[in-house]
């Protein structure tokens, strides 16, 4: 049982996730939200106040934080009373985050994997390049530390767990797939922060296939699925932190990614990467500045926070789960369908922020009612995923299957 | 009558000029070359001597030039004793050596106009805007100003005039048309510095048609054109320096110019432009850091220089000229084929390099025996063209016919 919501970031993720907060803040407390911009943390919680999305009257209060800086986040987390950390700011800051919530005991959540500024998709699996490292270190320390709890990773991963649980005896193969069929209106625009967008497709495509690692390149591997509501779409194989941890938990089964694509999509990204203008390595300009050409990128394209106001169409992300049922073969399609206008109606922010960041939020109710707080390092995985799919089916991201009984939204 | 040359630059081009000097070094006497990085000086002088390629013995020597001073370049052509200077640095640098040139008396050439660098593409006609402010200054000083006489604007503005003089009546339209039919087999290059290889198609496209400019944008007006050698070709209308001058001298015609692209690098160049990258403005990054992104895309491309060993073909560039003779419609095609291969064999760069670096030491050979040593700022379509087409075809670039006679070389 803890209580006292730390959100560290002030993007378009965390704008969902201070809505949330706000809109429980009957079970989460006080409200801080920290950010190296300060700014930005107070329009999150203008916005908050202008939507009137308090449930009880309370604290929401902004702070500016260097996340990187560990004993500034431990001060931060004991100045606040904070017991829950739900870190939604850059990758980069996951460990320095996680360090600080070990030193006071407070619960920590993230929805991205670790990463270094100057390293892409390092020795699989990757969780255990950083965050593993310190399981060991959370148990001592009786931490809660739900890692990658946004949809994909997150959702998805609880997906699998539940199919694996109620569905099937055997669990042959995993894929996930992640349909973004919505208009955003610009000429390009990637849905969240361009720099990782991006870092996400340059390195090697991971899949765990036959009981091992398989390298693919970024759109060698491509399938047309057939989906709810968003209908056929072309997705490619794809690297993503849940085949690194589902893997680990299903040795036995395929564990895949899939990421919906458009040509438009494809082209710009092919340019831009033969260019070298996604590399994270900085190139000297002829009057001899160094700089490093993805965020030269990022800071020509459009703020993904901008494109919530004009963004209409929905999302499809789910988990194709196969393997045997009473000794046949089965399969279900575990998914969720999202709308970006009604996230932007409800939250501010469009459907793929809505996604990611609801998660968490329904991870730390968890926490705050004792049903997750574990008092160890957890995949989402790991965790029961009915009470988990339960909250969000109430909170904005209700759960449907399709399988051979039909299509139909699930309860628990 | 003038002697000794100074070579401003140590790109692609200069390395052409200087093989070219070396090999008229008879003509020109002492040879001198300045950069602002002296060893690409040294690394061309070293070239020049490993081709053996000067004529007689005689001076080359190198400099560290900062071109953008006008002082310094003074200094260099006093101590150098230099009565010539073939500037094919940056066109960033035209004013400031055309001032020097005036201060010191020696004869000025450059191959492409003056840019300033947060501007594009102003006000036509565009030599309106720096050099022709200066014409009266070269003429009051007796200074000798050649603009714009590399291959395009340059030869082909001699080949209007010779069109003009010898094989029409009255001229109705000059359509230049470049094509590089050659293949670098990079993935993507631009064959000169992109920098300015972008800048001239970022901008409005201005063409000179029914008596007043026509602003139209890049890549709207394309046209198929099948030549001599290179075929079928796709070429696009294009803003360019010599539409500028021709219009001036033959205002009754339309004067347009057309350069040959393919699908890739329009591909390649709409996704850049439309994301804004090649923009000369300055954009922040996230981290705070100002810079100019079209330097980055400079940045991580292929050095032009670096494409001459493997870069393959021909090039065909020249004028359509349509008008009237002896009273009935006519038209001509005049114009050059050079080879890739050929190019570097002979002087160490591609062709490109090649067509713009050879046509300078022609004029300069011609300053130098004093038939076009005019004492007043001219572009190439205001002096006599035979005399320069005569040595062009002696020195590298021999001059073609296509007309209702047939397809054959000129002599003259």
């Amino acid at each position: 049982m803890k209580k006292n919501c730390l959100i560290i970031g002030a993007g378009g993720v965390a704008q969902v996730v201070a809505h949330k907060c706000a809109q429980n803040n009957d079970v989460l407390g006080d409200l801080h939200i920290a950010s190296r911009t300060v700014s930005k943390c107070d329009e999150i919680i203008a916005s908050v106040h202008e939507k009137s999305a308090m449930k009880v009257d309370g604290v929401f209060k902004a702070h500016a934080l260097d996340a990187t800086d560990t004993a500034a986040v431990a001060a931060l987390i004991r100045e606040t009373g904070c017991e829950i950390v739900i870190n939604v700011g850059s990758p980069f800051v996951n460990m320095s985050v996680l360090e600080a919530c070990i030193e006071t005991g407070a619960a920590y959540m993230d929805t991205a994997i670790h990463e270094e500024q100057d390293k892409i998709c390092e020795t699989p699996p990757w969780y255990g390049n950083y965050e593993w490292k310190r399981r060991d270190a959370c148990k001592y320390a009786n931490v809660t530390a739900i890692l990658g709890v946004g949809f994909d990773p997150g959702v998805v991963n609880a997906y699998a767990r539940l199919a694996a649980d109620e569905y099937l005896d055997s669990v042959e193969s995993i894929d996930i797939v992640d349909i973004n069929a919505g208009s955003h209106g610009k000429w390009f625009s990637t849905n969240f922060d361009p720099e990782i967008n991006f870092r996400e497709f340059t390195g090697t495509v991971y899949s765990w296939q036959n009981g091992a690692w398989q390298s693919n390149k970024m759109f060698e591997v491509g399938h047309e699925y057939d989906l709810p509501v968003v209908g056929k779409q072309k997705a490619y194989m794809t690297g993503h932190d849940e085949v690194h941890s589902l893997s680990n938990r299903y040795p036995e089964a395929d564990v895949r990614f899939w990421m919906g694509f458009g040509d438009h999509y494809i082209n710009v990204f092919t340019v831009l990467k033969n260019l070298g203008l996604l590399s994270e390595q900085p190139v000297k300009t002829a009057e001899g500045q160094e700089v490093i050409p993805l965020k030269v990128v990022k800071a020509v394209l459009p703020d993904p926070s901008s494109l919530a106001p004009d963004y209409t169409g929905k999302t499809c992300i789910g988990d194709f789960v196969k393997g045997t049922k009473d000794g046949k073969p089965a399969e279900v399609f575990i998914y969720n369908i999202s709308d970006h206008k009604d996230a932007y109606n409800e939250v501010g922010s469009q459907g793929i922020s809505y996604t990611a960041g609801v998660p968490p939020v329904a991870a730390a109710m968890l926490i705050a009612n004792g049903t997750w707080d574990v008092g160890e390092m957890a995949n989402v995985e790991d965790l029961d995923p009915k009470p988990f799919l339960g909250l969000l089916n109430e909170i904005g991201l209700p759960t449907r299957i399709k399988d051979a009984d039909g299509d139909r939204a699930l309860t628990f």
